[in-house]
């Protein structure tokens, strides 16, 4: 049967109705503008719902269930968003609301909703849409603003024993290192971010007069009159400084490509912790794919060789224990409607 | 149906009858000898099963199957023992050849027999044996030489989705830290195991000439005639390093009982170490329960409240997400003959 997927955004809340080949076949979007009552935002969610069927020309009675992604902390069992920070919610019982929305308008019975975290969602659509269609296990590491984490076991959606979320980008792979945003120092998310390649490329290139990465960010500020104004202003210094906060995780991997010095070095250290908390991945669950997903992974092709080869020599059992191929998440934003639907029949509650 | 449960160990292998209500009914042991041909050592298990289904007044008709808890890297859907370090043994097709023995023997049909790693098998042991009945999840840290571990997710021993062990042990907390047996560096296991806090301790005493713990390194030496006539023989200088080498991890807790200043500060900052794993461990897998078990458990009350504290300000998600409940892994050797006969039914192959 059809489903609903839904992905729950700080900006957008993007829906498709998913087929039982999951493929979209019909999508849309509305603004999330997350500062409002999060009824009114659901009520929204219901809405696009009932435009996504339509044009599908299906109504509610022929799709098997409503998938939710949304970002923070989630109880997939009760379907409720525990916390989040991105939209706000605290507490919201998300599918109950939902279900109740749309039942009320269209009088087609009790609706099947489930929610899940965002990232969850996401590896949930890369597996189901990869390819290689033999793959029973996966984790997803997306490497954004923080480091999202999906982890499928045995074909269905690992969410945890309890409340709370698998936080794989919490996990401290530098005890008493760097500060990260839950209050822990020395988590994988405050070394393999995109942030925080981000922020060691900005940090190696103030040094670095001549770097490319200098070159780079300072040919995005010119789309900056304000800026242009400072520089003709005689605030030169300011601008080196201001040229580096233009920085962004696209500009690092072109000067990788360019084999700036700078960035060629911090992108080594980044794929050194990289390779780090992905053989720690693989020591625990033994996934047979690592998928890692987000802006910067438009430079995988640099970071397959090395992170392969650096699992292959340090995860535990050596040549005699399997290791997990390491793959670029290929659907984006598709994986998260995609996932979301699949929530449907592959989570275990 | 009751269960036979071994526990193959370097020196010993262990075993006993298992009864529907997870106590051992009867049970023996039998030098392992593990310089021997595997299939000799694998005989002498079939020889002890048959001894203990004679104790217990059964045949091997009564008995659901035959679990085993082993060393190593385990494959557990083939009841391999892929590589063993302790046992030498190298892709021994352990379930196989004791199933054959046995039916062979006793002409009693097909055995089931399923093999897992012994921390894993401990894991379950204690989850069954739990008198808090309702638990379905846990993981358990063994505290020893090393750093084994077992997951309990839903009810089931969680083996990982390929071969090759599911090793907590040997996820890295500090990266580039110290060096672990295993060949990364920074793994959880050379910071929290019993080794490692007595290297740490010794480290710390070679500087503190009035530290307890030299003193009861130096009583556990008055056993040994050798040293005492190496330091009638003047040679005082070298007993001092001796003296240390006799240090173990029972002396250390002992000092710490004894709020000695430097086994105190030694024992803090390995409970910092050991907080950041069980805070990892819950921000991943959010078990109800983590078990610590081994030697230095014996210290369980100096370490419970300092651990449960930390793990309450550190886990991901704070207030609104669930943490785990620490303690001590109380079935000791027992546990591992149980969980080993519990692998029968609480496997998912």
């Amino acid at each position: 049967m059809k489903r609903v997927g839904i992905d729950l955004g700080g900006t957008y809340i993007k829906g498709g109705i998913v087929d039982e080949e999951n493929r979209i076949i019909a999508r849309g979007a509305t603004p999330t503008m997350a500062e409002r009552e999060a009824e009114e935002i659901i009520r929204d969610m219901a809405a696009l719902v009932k435009k996504l069927t339509e044009e599908a020309g299906i109504t509610l009675r022929d799709i098997a269930g409503i998938g939710i992604g949304s970002p923070g902390t989630i109880d997939g069992g009760s379907g409720k968003v525990l916390y989040s920070n991105n939209i706000r919610w605290e507490n919201v019982p998300l599918a109950e609301f939902l279900g109740k929305m749309l039942a009320e308008d269209a009088d087609c019975g009790v609706i099947k909703v489930k929610v899940s975290n965002d990232a969850n969602c996401a590896a949930l659509g890369e597996l189901v849409c990869d390819t290689d269609s033999g793959i029973r296990s996966a984790v997803l590491l997306t490497l954004g603003t923080g480091v999202g984490s999906g982890i499928i076991l045995n074909g269905k959606l690992y969410e945890g024993e309890q409340p709370g979320g698998t936080e794989l980008g919490h996990m401290v792979i530098c005890h008493d290192g760097r500060q990260c945003s839950c209050g822990r120092k020395g988590c994988l998310e405050a070394y393999v971010s995109a942030s925080a390649l981000v922020e060691d490329a900005r940090q190696i290139a103030r040094s670095m007069e001549d770097s490319v990465l200098r070159v780079l960010a300072g040919e995005e500020s010119t789309y900056s009159p304000e800026r242009n104004q400072q520089a003709a202003m005689g605030e030169l210094a300011e601008k080196k400084q201001d040229i580096l906060c233009g920085l962004n995780g696209k500009h690092v991997i072109e000067a990788v490509r360019q084999k700036d010095p700078a960035a060629v070095k911090v992108f080594e250290q980044y794929l050194e912790y990289l390779g780090c908390g992905i053989t720690n991945i693989i020591n625990i669950f033994r996934p047979e794919v690592i998928y890692l997903g987000g802006g910067i992974c438009e430079g995988f092709d640099l970071m397959e060789e090395t992170l392969q080869k650096y699992v292959k020599e340090n995860c535990f059992g050596g040549e005699i224990a399997a290791t997990a191929q390491i793959k670029k998440a290929a659907h984006g934003n598709d994986a998260g409607i995609i996932g979301a639907a699949a929530l449907i029949d592959l989570t275990s509650h």
